[in-house]
């Protein structure tokens, strides 16, 4: 972590590198939410300190528990409140009072319900909440909220992250079960590094827009993905993405493209319907990357994230398996955004060399049906050579791996071959194992050798797109 | 099986119930294709008799080897053949003459590779591959194919299969390895089963036509997936196609919508250029399910395998995330065919009396947002009554599972839930389970009890609205 521990985080600072976090409503009972929010500070080894409160309990996973924040005597940047929405009055006014005397506390999230989301009675009560912390100078995530974490300090108020591998992929959402959904998808492969997450609920205070400008700044975050369902704020909300998009890029999923999912994501999260052409045209013009289906925001993330950006727009598709193959040589050309490459003589000589006699080369151009008839070797031989070529600024391989090999093997070479890249301008690299789990030891050592793996050729095409197209948006909002 | 071993199996049936196959080019090397050939035999255990041939050895593994077809003294209705091209011709004539003596050997499988597809020699190599054969009346598939499989009598003709699960599956394709991806794929979850599999190759005497007719009469194929890439006979193939919609779906990838991709198809397996719009109008009228993606395409034939046809077209979402609920209503009415259920007065009582105060429902119609504030019985109590209700004929259900919830027990739930409707009509329940292979063991249990499982809510929506398509499709063509 950059920032300095000895004085109190600035702004939004206190909600991801807090010197200490207070969790209000922890409980000694393993099934409630503020008991597992500590368990997961332990387990992630979270460096600052860590503070139960609750006046009915001695101590909580063998720390000392306090009965209000006011008694705890070491710096607290940070609250976490789990208790029920009208007990989330009283620990706001001990909030209040604990920043007036000790001047730290400078955030509190929320997890609990039960104010806004649920009507009159409740909206009355998130207002009184929102004044009582906002006249002390304490920002406010949530109500109704999983909270915050950071991949890096190890900071979490969510109950079942756990630890999580350190990244670029911050994400921003309207959604917790959404943003928990990703992260626990991309786990057992660890396709994705965390850098910080920030689950917003009923945005009483602190804003997804705000957020978004917070991590434009952040040097850790190398992507932004967002689930937005509606803000208030939305041409400021597309303003501030544009001024992100020119730095890194962001990924956009917005359902309510039909009427009756707005309906859905109104009763969710109250949140503004706004015709979806308006965002639609908005995003464009901001360079935002509007992912349409939740398959498609996970892969253009995960690409953003892992893999360099494309330095033009030409595609090679190198594969073992000639139907998908096929389908995705298809695929590259539907995608208004990207061409084939041309290879130069001395590739075609080179692969010609390397590879056996019934592989076709170049038909159609910038396409290398290898076939079947290869080695764990030549896998890594052929990618080299497109790697290689200054026509190529992108590579799609496709392989089973085929039977005889050892999946190991061939991706160890393909890893190497990745790898033999001088440092920069360095080319991305997408591989379809189209045995999906199948090869599932591939996977993960092409993962963990920094290639992004999927499981379907048309997949590979769409996101290679995305990065051109976001490749594009950035030059145009920089110039 | 139902057929009588008694007999020469008649046509076809040749390729997939074989009294005895004879494996030409069978080796004591392992890294042969003979060698694996008859390891996969004797590791489904086929019935009938593995006869080994090769004049250079004396067993192979554990088999006697004879040196040609006319040594076997049992009898013998499919020679698969691995030997090189112009030894094919050789082992033709042995084949056409051992026909004559003994009237069995109605059907050989040429795997090797040599023939038209690489060029004029090749092609006068074929021709006269298929003259030999033809005029013995012996029936060939390939060559330069991975041949056949059955999932229910175990035979094989492919050297990387393995025992699999047996089931309603049929695959025709002019891709080995897009058959063995979409097998090996499914595998590790258990998500199809297989009927018959061809890997038709150069396709020099049988057809996918031929094949796709003969499919229409199988009694275990409840559903055929075809990979097409190009066929002489687009009219006969459209023709046949629609016969067999009329009793089972058909569903198609066919690549090359674009110049590129048919270049790359026509590389690959020689196949004839034909418009693709022609393909597009002719599959809609025979009643065909095109598949765009390979993704869309595994997704189909899964649920066409596994669930029941919903008996109309009205779609109930039950949802313990609200995030992904909302894109998966979004899904659900922008598919043309499928629109929200509307709950009857007792439903929406029932679900009130059994969900947690805050969960929403029907906002929109069809629409029930769970939240996460549920147990494992609440997921199978929802799930029944909305199957009980008149106005659904299909539910996709989504779930992480929730936290703290056990996922065995969540999907136990689930699985009686779909198991107590009356025997029929019953409605299919497509589950998305967002944490993908998070949830891997909650995966199973729902594979393994009937329902069709998903890791993102667009998929399932898409899969329903083309069960609907189908039978949509079936009733017009039975008119």
């Amino acid at each position: 972590m950059a920032r300095s521990w000895s004085g109190a985080p600035q702004g939004l600072d206190a909600l991801f590198a807090p010197r200490g976090v207070a969790i209000v409503g922890a409980s000694t009972d393993p099934a409630s939410p503020g008991h597992q929010i500590v368990a997961q500070l332990q387990q992630t080894r979270y460096p600052g300190g860590v503070f139960p409160v609750n006046p009915r309990a001695g101590e909580v996973r063998g720390l000392r528990c306090y009965s209000t924040v006011l008694q705890i005597p070491d710096p607290v940047d940070l609250a976490v409140l789990t208790v029920p929405a009208p007990a989330c009055l009283v620990v706001a006014a001990q909030l209040a009072a604990r920043r007036q005397q000790r001047g730290d506390l400078g955030a509190a999230v929320v997890v609990s319900g039960g104010f806004a989301e649920t009507g009159r009675e409740g909206r009355s009560l998130q207002e009184q909440l929102v004044s009582t912390l906002r006249s002390a100078g304490i920002r406010l995530v949530g109500p109704n909220c999983l909270g915050v974490a950071d991949g890096h300090t190890g900071l979490t108020t969510s109950f079942d992250l756990g630890p999580y591998p350190r990244g670029g992929v911050s994400l921003l959402s309207q959604s917790g079960a959404f943003a928990m959904s990703f992260l626990h998808w991309a786990r057992p492969l660890e396709m994705v590094g965390l850098c910080k997450l920030a689950s917003v609920g009923n945005m009483a205070d602190v804003t997804l827009t705000e957020l978004l400008g917070y991590l434009a700044d952040d040097p850790c975050t190398r992507v932004v993905g967002v689930y937005l369902e509606g803000v208030e704020e939305g041409r400021s909300f597309v303003q501030t993405a544009a001024r992100v998009v020119a730095r890194k890029p962001v990924v956009v999923l917005k359902p309510g493209r039909t009427e009756a999912g707005a309906r859905a994501a109104q009763s969710h999260t109250g949140s503004v319907a706004t015709r979806d052409a308006i965002y639609e045209g908005a995003f464009r013009q901001a360079g935002v990357l509007r992912a349409r289906t939740v398959s498609e925001f996970y892969g253009m993330v995960r690409a953003l994230e892992r893999l360099p950006l494309p330095p033009g727009n030409r595609v090679a598709v190198l594969s073992a398996v000639g139907g998908p193959g096929t389908v995705c040589v298809d695929e590259v050309v539907s995608q208004r955004s990207l061409r084939l490459a041309s290879f130069a003589g001395q590739t075609r000589r080179a692969l010609r060399a390397v590879l056996s006699e019934i592989a076709t080369i170049g038909q159609p151009e910038g396409y290398v049906d290898m076939t079947g008839a290869l080695t764990a070797r030549t896998h890594g031989e052929a990618l080299r050579l497109l790697l290689a070529d200054d026509g190529v600024d992108a590579v799609i391989l496709l392989t089973p791996p085929p039977t005889f090999l050892d999946e190991e093997e061939v991706a160890q070479h393909v890893v190497d071959a990745y790898r033999s890249q001088p440092q920069e301008p360095r080319k991305p690299v997408a591989v379809v194992l189209t045995f999906g789990d199948g090869a599932i030891r591939a996977r993960r050592i092409l993962e963990a050798g920094g290639l992004c793996t999927f499981e379907f050729p048309e997949e590979a095409a769409q996101v290679v797109a995305r990065m051109v197209e976001y490749v594009q948006a950035r030059d145009r909002l920089q110039r």
